[in-house]
Protein backbone atom coordinates (compact mmCIF):
# COMPACT_ATOMS: atom_id res chain seq x y z
CA UNK A 1 0.00 0.00 0.00
CA UNK A 2 1.12 3.38 -0.92
CA UNK A 3 2.14 6.00 1.38
CA UNK A 4 -0.62 8.67 1.93
CA UNK A 5 -0.07 11.00 4.87
CA UNK A 6 3.94 11.53 5.88
CA UNK A 7 3.83 13.10 9.63
CA UNK A 8 6.68 14.93 10.77
CA UNK A 9 7.37 15.29 14.45
CA UNK A 10 8.52 19.40 15.08
CA UNK A 11 11.36 19.22 17.66
CA UNK A 12 14.59 18.60 16.44
CA UNK A 13 13.33 17.02 13.46
CA UNK A 14 12.09 20.47 11.62
CA UNK A 15 13.76 22.23 13.79
CA UNK A 16 16.39 23.29 16.58
CA UNK A 17 14.76 22.64 20.34
CA UNK A 18 16.25 20.96 22.79
CA UNK A 19 19.50 23.00 22.84
CA UNK A 20 17.42 25.55 24.22
CA UNK A 21 16.43 23.45 27.09
CA UNK A 22 19.95 22.36 27.64
CA UNK A 23 21.28 26.01 27.96
CA UNK A 24 18.21 26.58 29.97
CA UNK A 25 19.20 23.94 32.33
CA UNK A 26 22.99 24.90 32.14
CA UNK A 27 21.65 28.31 33.54
CA UNK A 28 19.47 26.92 35.97
CA UNK A 29 22.25 24.56 37.42
CA UNK A 30 24.56 27.53 37.47
CA UNK A 31 22.12 29.78 39.22
CA UNK A 32 21.75 27.15 42.22
CA UNK A 33 25.62 26.34 42.12
CA UNK A 34 25.41 27.72 45.86
CA UNK A 35 23.77 25.35 46.87
CA UNK A 36 24.41 22.30 45.01
CA UNK A 37 26.74 21.10 42.19
CA UNK A 38 25.77 21.32 38.88
CA UNK A 39 25.45 17.88 37.69
CA UNK A 40 23.43 17.12 40.67
CA UNK A 41 21.02 19.81 40.33
CA UNK A 42 20.49 18.33 36.66
CA UNK A 43 19.87 15.19 38.33
CA UNK A 44 17.33 16.12 40.48
CA UNK A 45 15.90 18.49 37.78
CA UNK A 46 15.36 14.90 35.68
CA UNK A 47 13.65 13.24 38.93
CA UNK A 48 11.25 16.17 39.54
CA UNK A 49 10.69 16.06 35.52
CA UNK A 50 9.96 12.44 35.31
CA UNK A 51 7.73 13.16 38.38
CA UNK A 52 5.47 15.87 37.29
CA UNK A 53 5.34 14.26 33.88
CA UNK A 54 2.31 12.41 34.24
CA UNK A 55 0.33 15.39 35.29
CA UNK A 56 2.34 18.08 33.28
CA UNK A 57 2.92 16.76 30.23
CA UNK A 58 5.79 18.01 27.68
CA UNK A 59 6.54 21.72 26.72
CA UNK A 60 8.34 24.73 28.09
CA UNK A 61 5.67 25.45 30.89
CA UNK A 62 5.64 22.13 32.45
CA UNK A 63 9.80 22.42 32.25
CA UNK A 64 9.82 25.85 34.12
CA UNK A 65 7.15 24.44 36.85
CA UNK A 66 9.34 21.87 37.33
CA UNK A 67 12.63 23.70 37.42
CA UNK A 68 10.93 26.15 40.57
CA UNK A 69 10.00 22.91 42.17
CA UNK A 70 13.09 21.58 41.95
CA UNK A 71 14.83 25.03 43.04
CA UNK A 72 12.52 25.02 46.04
CA UNK A 73 14.03 21.40 46.88
CA UNK A 74 17.51 21.82 46.69
CA UNK A 75 18.14 25.33 47.91
CA UNK A 76 15.91 23.77 51.13
CA UNK A 77 13.22 26.67 50.60
CA UNK A 78 16.19 29.15 51.07
CA UNK A 79 15.82 29.94 47.59
CA UNK A 80 15.66 33.99 47.17
CA UNK A 81 12.40 34.98 45.28
CA UNK A 82 14.66 37.16 43.11
CA UNK A 83 16.04 33.80 41.83
CA UNK A 84 12.05 32.73 40.97
CA UNK A 85 11.69 35.49 38.90
CA UNK A 86 14.72 34.38 37.35
CA UNK A 87 13.96 31.20 36.22
CA UNK A 88 10.31 31.98 35.22
CA UNK A 89 12.09 34.36 32.99
CA UNK A 90 14.18 31.85 31.80
CA UNK A 91 10.40 30.24 29.99
CA UNK A 92 9.19 32.94 28.87
CA UNK A 93 12.96 33.42 26.97
CA UNK A 94 12.51 30.14 25.73
CA UNK A 95 8.62 31.12 24.27
CA UNK A 96 10.34 33.38 22.23
CA UNK A 97 13.35 32.17 20.90
CA UNK A 98 13.92 31.92 16.68
CA UNK A 99 12.69 28.99 15.28
CA UNK A 100 16.16 27.73 13.46
CA UNK A 101 15.45 25.34 10.57
CA UNK A 102 17.17 21.98 10.20
CA UNK A 103 19.66 21.95 6.75
CA UNK A 104 17.04 20.19 4.26
CA UNK A 105 13.94 20.56 5.82
CA UNK A 106 12.55 22.96 3.74
CA UNK A 107 14.05 21.42 -0.13
CA UNK A 108 12.00 18.32 1.61
CA UNK A 109 8.94 19.16 2.42
CA UNK A 110 8.50 21.78 -0.63
CA UNK A 111 9.03 18.64 -2.95
CA UNK A 112 6.87 16.18 -0.63
CA UNK A 113 4.11 18.94 -1.07
CA UNK A 114 1.04 18.04 -3.48
CA UNK A 115 2.65 14.34 -3.69
CA UNK A 116 1.54 13.37 -0.15
CA UNK A 117 -0.78 14.54 3.12
CA UNK A 118 2.35 16.36 5.08
CA UNK A 119 1.05 16.97 8.91
CA UNK A 120 3.09 17.95 12.05
CA UNK A 121 2.56 15.42 14.74
CA UNK A 122 4.12 16.77 18.07
CA UNK A 123 4.37 16.61 21.79
CA UNK A 124 4.05 20.10 23.88
CA UNK A 125 2.01 22.93 24.11
CA UNK A 126 -0.33 23.47 20.80
CA UNK A 127 0.17 27.01 21.21
CA UNK A 128 4.07 27.26 21.42
CA UNK A 129 4.09 24.25 18.53
CA UNK A 130 1.56 26.99 16.56
CA UNK A 131 4.46 29.60 17.01
CA UNK A 132 7.50 28.16 16.06
CA UNK A 133 5.48 26.56 13.01
CA UNK A 134 4.24 30.33 12.04
CA UNK A 135 7.61 31.57 12.60
CA UNK A 136 9.02 28.66 10.82
CA UNK A 137 7.49 29.52 7.10
CA UNK A 138 6.62 25.88 6.98
CA UNK A 139 3.33 26.15 7.98
CA UNK A 140 1.91 26.07 3.71
CA UNK A 141 3.19 22.25 3.87
CA UNK A 142 1.41 21.15 6.33
CA UNK A 143 -2.06 20.36 6.00
CA UNK A 144 -2.22 20.64 10.17
CA UNK A 145 -0.79 20.29 13.03
CA UNK A 146 -1.48 16.88 15.41
CA UNK A 147 -0.40 17.81 18.88
CA UNK A 148 -0.22 14.76 20.51
CA UNK A 149 -0.33 14.79 24.62
CA UNK A 150 1.74 11.42 24.60
CA UNK A 151 3.77 9.74 21.52
CA UNK A 152 2.89 5.71 22.68
CA UNK A 153 1.33 3.54 20.44
CA UNK A 154 -2.36 3.81 21.41
CA UNK A 155 -1.72 7.78 20.94
CA UNK A 156 -0.26 7.02 17.05
CA UNK A 157 -3.76 4.22 16.67
CA UNK A 158 -5.87 7.48 17.74
CA UNK A 159 -3.97 9.87 15.17
CA UNK A 160 -4.24 7.18 12.29
CA UNK A 161 -7.91 6.84 12.99
CA UNK A 162 -8.15 10.56 13.09
CA UNK A 163 -6.22 10.43 9.52
CA UNK A 164 -9.26 8.10 7.94
CA UNK A 165 -6.05 6.04 6.46
CA UNK A 166 -4.65 2.36 7.32
CA UNK A 167 -1.60 2.60 9.28
CA UNK A 168 0.58 0.61 6.10
CA UNK A 169 -0.77 4.12 4.61
CA UNK A 170 0.94 6.34 7.49
CA UNK A 171 5.03 7.30 7.59
CA UNK A 172 6.46 9.06 10.92
CA UNK A 173 9.39 10.93 10.63
CA UNK A 174 11.51 11.71 13.65
CA UNK A 175 14.51 12.46 15.82
CA UNK A 176 13.34 10.20 18.92
CA UNK A 177 13.61 6.28 18.32
CA UNK A 178 11.14 5.96 21.67
CA UNK A 179 8.80 8.62 20.55
CA UNK A 180 8.51 8.78 16.63
CA UNK A 181 9.47 5.07 15.92
CA UNK A 182 9.12 2.54 17.79
CA UNK A 183 5.43 3.14 18.71
CA UNK A 184 4.66 3.76 14.62
CA UNK A 185 6.15 0.44 13.59
CA UNK A 186 3.81 -0.94 16.83
CA UNK A 187 0.96 -0.26 15.47
CA UNK A 188 1.68 -0.71 11.99
CA UNK A 189 2.96 2.40 10.55
CA UNK A 190 6.41 3.31 8.60
CA UNK A 191 9.21 5.11 9.89
CA UNK A 192 12.23 7.00 9.31
CA UNK A 193 14.94 8.26 11.76
CA UNK A 194 16.97 11.29 11.55
CA UNK A 195 18.68 11.57 14.42
CA UNK A 196 19.73 14.74 16.15
CA UNK A 197 23.17 15.12 17.74
CA UNK A 198 21.50 15.20 21.53
CA UNK A 199 19.02 13.44 22.73
CA UNK A 200 16.96 14.09 26.01
CA UNK A 201 17.46 11.58 28.39
CA UNK A 202 13.81 10.82 28.69
CA UNK A 203 13.87 9.79 24.96
CA UNK A 204 16.41 7.54 24.86
CA UNK A 205 16.32 4.24 24.48
CA UNK A 206 19.53 1.66 24.38
CA UNK A 207 18.94 -0.95 21.79
CA UNK A 208 19.34 -1.19 17.57
CA UNK A 209 15.69 -0.78 15.96
CA UNK A 210 15.30 -3.50 13.27
CA UNK A 211 12.01 -4.30 11.20
CA UNK A 212 10.80 -3.98 7.86
CA UNK A 213 8.77 -0.90 7.86
CA UNK A 214 11.96 0.78 9.26
CA UNK A 215 14.60 3.04 7.65
CA UNK A 216 17.59 5.14 9.28
CA UNK A 217 19.01 8.19 7.63
CA UNK A 218 21.85 10.30 7.92
CA UNK A 219 19.81 13.44 7.00
CA UNK A 220 16.12 14.43 6.41
CA UNK A 221 17.17 14.85 2.17
CA UNK A 222 17.55 11.37 2.00
CA UNK A 223 13.51 10.95 2.36
CA UNK A 224 13.43 11.95 -1.28
CA UNK A 225 14.79 9.24 -2.73
CA UNK A 226 13.11 6.90 -0.28
CA UNK A 227 9.24 7.72 -1.29
CA UNK B 1 -28.23 22.97 4.53
CA UNK B 2 -28.16 20.65 7.71
CA UNK B 3 -25.76 20.44 10.44
CA UNK B 4 -23.08 18.06 10.13
CA UNK B 5 -21.04 18.48 12.60
CA UNK B 6 -21.40 19.67 16.33
CA UNK B 7 -19.23 21.24 18.73
CA UNK B 8 -18.91 21.09 22.43
CA UNK B 9 -17.19 23.90 24.30
CA UNK B 10 -16.02 21.44 27.15
CA UNK B 11 -15.19 23.64 30.36
CA UNK B 12 -18.51 25.03 31.58
CA UNK B 13 -20.87 23.89 29.10
CA UNK B 14 -19.89 19.93 29.43
CA UNK B 15 -17.96 19.93 32.89
CA UNK B 16 -17.74 22.04 35.63
CA UNK B 17 -14.05 23.76 35.27
CA UNK B 18 -14.52 27.59 36.38
CA UNK B 19 -15.24 27.24 39.95
CA UNK B 20 -12.02 25.30 40.37
CA UNK B 21 -10.13 28.43 39.25
CA UNK B 22 -11.96 30.73 41.40
CA UNK B 23 -11.39 28.34 44.24
CA UNK B 24 -7.83 28.56 43.81
CA UNK B 25 -7.73 32.22 43.51
CA UNK B 26 -9.84 32.80 46.43
CA UNK B 27 -7.22 30.60 48.27
CA UNK B 28 -4.02 32.29 46.48
CA UNK B 29 -5.82 35.60 47.64
CA UNK B 30 -6.19 34.38 50.99
CA UNK B 31 -2.66 33.41 51.35
CA UNK B 32 -0.85 36.71 50.43
CA UNK B 33 -3.69 38.49 52.59
CA UNK B 34 -1.04 39.85 54.71
CA UNK B 35 0.92 41.80 51.78
CA UNK B 36 -2.28 42.93 49.95
CA UNK B 37 -5.96 43.28 50.26
CA UNK B 38 -7.86 39.72 48.56
CA UNK B 39 -9.65 42.37 45.93
CA UNK B 40 -6.61 43.84 45.07
CA UNK B 41 -4.49 40.67 44.60
CA UNK B 42 -7.27 39.14 42.20
CA UNK B 43 -6.86 42.08 40.11
CA UNK B 44 -3.30 42.14 40.05
CA UNK B 45 -3.33 38.43 39.60
CA UNK B 46 -5.93 39.43 36.48
CA UNK B 47 -3.29 41.85 34.95
CA UNK B 48 -0.49 39.46 34.78
CA UNK B 49 -2.27 36.95 33.06
CA UNK B 50 -4.14 39.20 30.62
CA UNK B 51 0.04 40.44 30.23
CA UNK B 52 0.87 36.24 29.94
CA UNK B 53 -1.32 35.52 27.76
CA UNK B 54 -0.50 35.68 24.25
CA UNK B 55 2.96 34.10 25.71
CA UNK B 56 1.46 31.35 27.76
CA UNK B 57 -1.98 30.40 26.82
CA UNK B 58 -4.55 28.88 28.40
CA UNK B 59 -5.09 26.02 30.69
CA UNK B 60 -4.06 25.08 34.46
CA UNK B 61 -0.37 25.08 33.67
CA UNK B 62 -0.39 29.10 32.48
CA UNK B 63 -2.39 30.06 35.77
CA UNK B 64 -0.06 28.47 38.20
CA UNK B 65 2.43 30.36 36.84
CA UNK B 66 0.70 33.59 36.70
CA UNK B 67 0.08 32.88 40.38
CA UNK B 68 3.64 32.58 41.26
CA UNK B 69 4.48 35.56 39.29
CA UNK B 70 2.15 37.57 40.56
CA UNK B 71 3.13 36.41 44.31
CA UNK B 72 6.85 37.33 43.93
CA UNK B 73 4.70 40.96 42.59
CA UNK B 74 2.53 41.52 45.57
CA UNK B 75 4.98 40.47 47.98
CA UNK B 76 8.25 42.82 47.02
CA UNK B 77 9.92 39.75 46.39
CA UNK B 78 9.33 38.93 49.82
CA UNK B 79 7.61 36.04 49.79
CA UNK B 80 8.62 32.68 51.82
CA UNK B 81 9.49 29.92 49.51
CA UNK B 82 6.97 27.11 51.31
CA UNK B 83 4.55 29.56 50.42
CA UNK B 84 5.71 29.10 46.38
CA UNK B 85 5.34 25.45 47.30
CA UNK B 86 2.12 26.02 48.20
CA UNK B 87 0.69 27.58 44.98
CA UNK B 88 2.22 24.82 43.05
CA UNK B 89 0.14 22.17 44.89
CA UNK B 90 -2.63 24.19 43.69
CA UNK B 91 -1.72 23.20 40.60
CA UNK B 92 -1.52 19.96 41.20
CA UNK B 93 -4.81 19.81 42.93
CA UNK B 94 -6.40 21.01 40.37
CA UNK B 95 -5.16 19.09 37.23
CA UNK B 96 -6.66 15.71 39.53
CA UNK B 97 -10.06 17.31 40.75
CA UNK B 98 -12.68 15.15 39.97
CA UNK B 99 -15.01 16.05 36.69
CA UNK B 100 -18.60 16.62 37.47
CA UNK B 101 -20.81 16.78 34.47
CA UNK B 102 -23.48 19.38 33.91
CA UNK B 103 -26.63 18.64 34.12
CA UNK B 104 -28.09 17.06 30.63
CA UNK B 105 -24.95 16.67 29.14
CA UNK B 106 -24.87 12.50 29.14
CA UNK B 107 -28.21 12.72 27.62
CA UNK B 108 -28.00 15.49 25.17
CA UNK B 109 -25.04 13.61 23.58
CA UNK B 110 -26.32 9.80 23.77
CA UNK B 111 -29.09 11.25 21.91
CA UNK B 112 -27.46 13.20 19.40
CA UNK B 113 -24.81 10.11 18.78
CA UNK B 114 -24.88 8.46 15.28
CA UNK B 115 -27.19 11.15 14.30
CA UNK B 116 -24.15 13.96 14.09
CA UNK B 117 -20.63 13.65 14.37
CA UNK B 118 -19.70 15.34 17.52
CA UNK B 119 -16.28 16.89 18.45
CA UNK B 120 -15.02 18.79 21.72
CA UNK B 121 -13.70 21.81 20.69
CA UNK B 122 -12.06 23.53 23.80
CA UNK B 123 -9.10 25.73 24.84
CA UNK B 124 -6.30 24.88 27.37
CA UNK B 125 -3.56 22.13 27.91
CA UNK B 126 -4.10 18.48 25.89
CA UNK B 127 -3.43 16.78 28.22
CA UNK B 128 -5.16 17.94 30.94
CA UNK B 129 -8.31 18.51 28.23
CA UNK B 130 -8.12 14.70 27.68
CA UNK B 131 -7.98 13.29 31.15
CA UNK B 132 -11.06 15.08 31.99
CA UNK B 133 -12.58 13.80 28.58
CA UNK B 134 -11.55 9.92 29.88
CA UNK B 135 -12.62 10.81 33.77
CA UNK B 136 -16.08 12.09 32.52
CA UNK B 137 -17.07 9.17 30.70
CA UNK B 138 -17.88 10.50 27.63
CA UNK B 139 -15.18 9.73 25.42
CA UNK B 140 -17.68 6.85 23.72
CA UNK B 141 -19.81 9.81 22.19
CA UNK B 142 -16.76 11.84 20.62
CA UNK B 143 -15.18 11.79 17.26
CA UNK B 144 -12.22 13.25 18.69
CA UNK B 145 -11.06 16.45 20.66
CA UNK B 146 -9.85 19.57 19.20
CA UNK B 147 -7.74 21.72 21.15
CA UNK B 148 -7.91 25.03 19.80
CA UNK B 149 -5.03 27.61 20.91
CA UNK B 150 -7.39 30.44 21.01
CA UNK B 151 -10.96 30.51 19.67
CA UNK B 152 -10.95 33.61 17.12
CA UNK B 153 -12.70 33.40 13.97
CA UNK B 154 -9.23 32.69 12.29
CA UNK B 155 -9.24 29.63 14.61
CA UNK B 156 -12.39 28.88 13.90
CA UNK B 157 -11.94 28.76 9.83
CA UNK B 158 -9.17 26.37 10.42
CA UNK B 159 -10.86 23.92 12.88
CA UNK B 160 -13.79 23.69 10.30
CA UNK B 161 -11.31 23.52 7.02
CA UNK B 162 -10.19 20.65 9.52
CA UNK B 163 -13.67 18.96 9.48
CA UNK B 164 -13.74 19.13 5.64
CA UNK B 165 -17.31 21.02 5.56
CA UNK B 166 -18.81 24.35 5.06
CA UNK B 167 -19.50 26.44 7.73
CA UNK B 168 -22.98 26.18 7.23
CA UNK B 169 -22.58 22.79 8.56
CA UNK B 170 -20.94 23.34 11.48
CA UNK B 171 -23.10 24.16 15.12
CA UNK B 172 -20.83 25.02 17.96
CA UNK B 173 -22.36 24.57 21.78
CA UNK B 174 -20.75 26.66 24.79
CA UNK B 175 -21.35 28.94 27.47
CA UNK B 176 -19.15 32.10 26.47
CA UNK B 177 -20.44 34.38 24.05
CA UNK B 178 -16.97 35.58 23.42
CA UNK B 179 -15.13 32.58 22.54
CA UNK B 180 -17.63 29.99 21.70
CA UNK B 181 -20.56 31.80 19.93
CA UNK B 182 -19.19 35.28 18.01
CA UNK B 183 -16.53 34.09 16.24
CA UNK B 184 -18.77 30.69 14.98
CA UNK B 185 -21.43 33.33 14.03
CA UNK B 186 -18.29 35.43 12.28
CA UNK B 187 -16.96 32.55 9.79
CA UNK B 188 -20.76 31.67 8.99
CA UNK B 189 -21.81 28.91 11.50
CA UNK B 190 -23.92 27.97 13.72
CA UNK B 191 -24.23 29.02 17.54
CA UNK B 192 -26.43 27.87 21.03
CA UNK B 193 -25.49 29.53 24.15
CA UNK B 194 -25.91 27.75 27.13
CA UNK B 195 -24.70 29.94 30.02
CA UNK B 196 -22.75 28.75 33.17
CA UNK B 197 -23.46 30.66 36.42
CA UNK B 198 -19.76 32.15 36.44
CA UNK B 199 -17.74 33.58 33.64
CA UNK B 200 -13.75 34.60 34.05
CA UNK B 201 -14.03 38.24 33.34
CA UNK B 202 -11.52 37.54 30.29
CA UNK B 203 -14.68 36.18 28.72
CA UNK B 204 -17.11 38.36 29.68
CA UNK B 205 -19.00 40.71 26.98
CA UNK B 206 -21.28 43.46 27.31
CA UNK B 207 -23.66 43.37 24.82
CA UNK B 208 -26.44 41.02 23.47
CA UNK B 209 -26.27 38.70 20.25
CA UNK B 210 -28.66 38.83 17.64
CA UNK B 211 -28.09 37.06 14.73
CA UNK B 212 -29.96 34.23 12.67
CA UNK B 213 -27.68 31.80 13.20
CA UNK B 214 -27.73 32.10 16.89
CA UNK B 215 -29.60 30.84 19.68
CA UNK B 216 -29.81 31.50 23.19
CA UNK B 217 -30.80 28.28 25.64
CA UNK B 218 -31.44 27.89 29.40
CA UNK B 219 -30.16 23.79 29.68
CA UNK B 220 -28.33 21.94 27.35
CA UNK B 221 -31.34 20.15 26.76
CA UNK B 222 -33.33 22.16 24.44
CA UNK B 223 -30.46 21.41 21.74
CA UNK B 224 -32.59 18.37 20.93
CA UNK B 225 -35.43 19.98 20.27
CA UNK B 226 -33.43 22.26 18.21
CA UNK B 227 -31.65 20.30 15.70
Amino acid sequence: MPIEVIAFDADDTLWINEPYFREAEVKFCELLSGYMPPNQAERELFAVEMQNLPLYGYGIKSFVLCLVETALKITDYQIPPRIIEEILGYGKEMLEKPVILLEGVEEVLSTLYGRFRLVVATKGDLLDQERKLRKSGLEKYFHHIEIMSDKKEADYSKLIRHLDIRPEAFLMVGNSLKSDILPVLGVGGHAVHVPFDITWAHEQIDHAVEHANFSQMATIREILAFV
